[in-house]
């Protein structure tokens, strides 16, 4: 049995009260079974864990697939329940589950069920249904060596994707052709993106998810490159804003703003960390602030977004490193750092790292230069 | 104003009893307002129709690129709404919206709405909550002129990226190495992919939705290639499989059969759009049970899927070719014809093309050779 299914069905079921977590989001399903086949866009399938055993509900789209698997996990309590891809939950399983183990109180993922979902499970079940909120997902914050480990290869080819889309930089090259330079690399390389990537020339690199166009590069603009890397499922996430020209006295002083604001919210991590001794716990909201504040104080505009997300599975995942969050950072925990100034007629500017939170302090995971850059 | 935002406000809401809508599909608000520039996978924002107005709620992430939008449809009755990305749906703001607005029946997708947003509205408003249904999707499957062109368009990149992948197939190459090409040929030629390509060698075919993986490619194995390109938005999809080696005449009479069978539900197509002038309907169902029905016949394992599905902005969306639906097929709907035999033990073929149905017949959009080939 994985470890991460023992925690859930062991101790998670209890303490939530309820019998049984019916699993939608199909990053969870990978994270507690191993089974990543399942569409991260379209819903192809579910699982359902009780305290005794696991159910993968599956259509013929991959049901083949899925009994591989399980088979492969060599654990009797693990089980395949063939489904139609019209009717994926259908009533008279549920309903046999439900009595055979006498389920009262029946969970599900309240971020990752639609409404039309629940109103189908509503209709079917009798039983109490519990909607429960990031249950997996707090599991997936701290991460083991081995997924630290994959972050960590997918950073590195980032960094070196980053190296590469640099010796591609020319005048009138369109953000979309630079976007393939970095995809062609990381996909060359056998890994894959974790996002689409962003490329911003100019005023566009104002809008912090801007949609990479057919904008041609000019003299004397900023180049914001936003991109990640898949590797065995776990992604990485970084950018990097460059400028192609000469930049003037005050487009500098906005970058080193920036820099300044992540460097200030690392330090703050380095010595919160060492202050722990007295376990006076990280709050996330701090890390948020200093670089905000920093910011605001060299009178540019607060930014936008959170200071920092967690990453793994997704690109996006708890903890939050957000000043309206509680989040409390630990150990062995990875997310970004990620200041940026915007300002809509003047181009922006993001830079974005990612770290792991260790006993003895933050580290960079990702670890490309980032020091003011003329093109 | 759009035609599309104008048909929802004077015509759909009042219908289905609801005084605004909101729409929470990235795609739906693309299809309605044009504007594509929310993620696909994430939730940056919404769209609120009302009868007299229409509201983009968007975070600092692009409320830039949402204004700047809005400025270019020149409809003063639309208008952006800042909220926090941690808090997109402000009680404060909607309330107010209702309440100016007198709106008592506040409808929103049930498919694309999850549990915890629909609890967030339930807690945070007064008014009547409406679920609805497929109400965007339902406009979204008779095609324009210019989508059919975006759809032909990429089924045609598709048809050279198809005989690009036929160019790259040699002995040892794996699966991932095959999707690779086809991506960086769909790629090169500045469009995207519709979703990651499946490759699929052997025993593998027999999954429909296998994940590419490693695998490499020996003598005598099918090759099963199932691809999309997207350009300006819209989605094409094909599958063909090709044989490496030289086939059994088991395996040639497999492939004829899945071939026949798509062959048997376009001619069903025709017949039935010819007999249309006493507007009798075309069940989409039926339309299925003729592949199904004649791979039965010969002594296969039915089809484990639906023989088709709608596509677009999407790759599936509403109609569906399936037994147990009642679709009715019309005029400028696109979907695919997408027989296919799965044995688990000997591999699978599955031929997949897009069909347009016109008033004089249904019209290939992909044209790929579909006779069978050894390689």
């Amino acid at each position: 049995m994985n470890k991460q299914l023992t925690i859930l069905q062991k101790r998670l079921l209890t303490k939530n009260k309820v019998d049984a977590l019916l699993i939608s989001s199909s990053h969870n399903i990978g994270y507690l079974t191993g089974f990543f086949g399942f569409s991260k866009t379209e819903r192809e399938g579910y699982v359902l864990v009780t305290k005794k055993h696991v159910y993968f509900f599956a259509s013929g789209l991959n049901s083949q697939a899925v009994e591989k698997h399980i088979a492969a996990m060599q654990d009797t309590t693990i089980s395949l329940v063939e489904i139609s891809p019209r009717t994926p939950l259908t009533k008279h399983i549920l309903a046999t589950i439900i009595t055979k183990e006498k389920i009262k109180n029946f969970g599900f993922e309240k971020y990752h069920l639609s409404f039309a979902e629940f109103e189908r499970l509503k209709k079917d079940l009798t039983t109490h249904l519990v909607p429960t909120g990031f249950l997996i997902e707090e599991l997936r914050m701290n991460k083991t060596d081995s997924e630290i480990s994959a972050i960590q290869k997918a950073c590195a080819l980032g960094d070196k994707a980053f190296t590469h889309a640099l010796g591609k930089i020319k005048n009138g090259i369109t953000e979309n052709e630079l976007a393939f330079e970095i995809e062609f690399f990381i996909r060359k390389a056998g890994a894959q993106l974790s996002f689409p990537s962003i490329v911003a020339f100019g005023f566009h690199a104002s809008v912090p998810h801007h949609v990479t166009s057919n904008q041609r590069l000019k003299t004397n603009s900023w180049i914001l490159l936003d991109f990640g890397v898949q590797i065995d499922n776990y992604c990485s996430d970084m950018t990097r804003t460059v400028f192609f020209g000469k930049a003037t006295t005050e487009q500098k002083r906005m970058y080193h703003t920036v820099l300044e604001a992540q460097r200030r919210s690392f330090e703050q991590l380095s010595n919160e960390t060492m202050q722990q001794s007295g376990n006076k716990p990280i709050k996330a909201a701090d890390i948020d602030n200093i670089a905000r504040s920093y910011i605001v104080s060299q009178c540019f505009p607060t930014i936008p977004h959170s200071v920092g997300h967690g990453i793994g599975l997704e690109v996006h995942e708890p903890p939050r490193i957000s000043l309206k969050i509680t989040d409390i950072l630990t150990e062995n925990m990875v997310f970004s750092l990620e200041p940026g100034i915007y300002l809509p007629k003047a181009g922006g500017v993001r830079i974005e790292d990612l770290v792991v939170l260790r006993k003895k302090g933050p580290e960079f995971l990702t670890k490309a230069k980032r020091s003011f850059l003329e093109i």
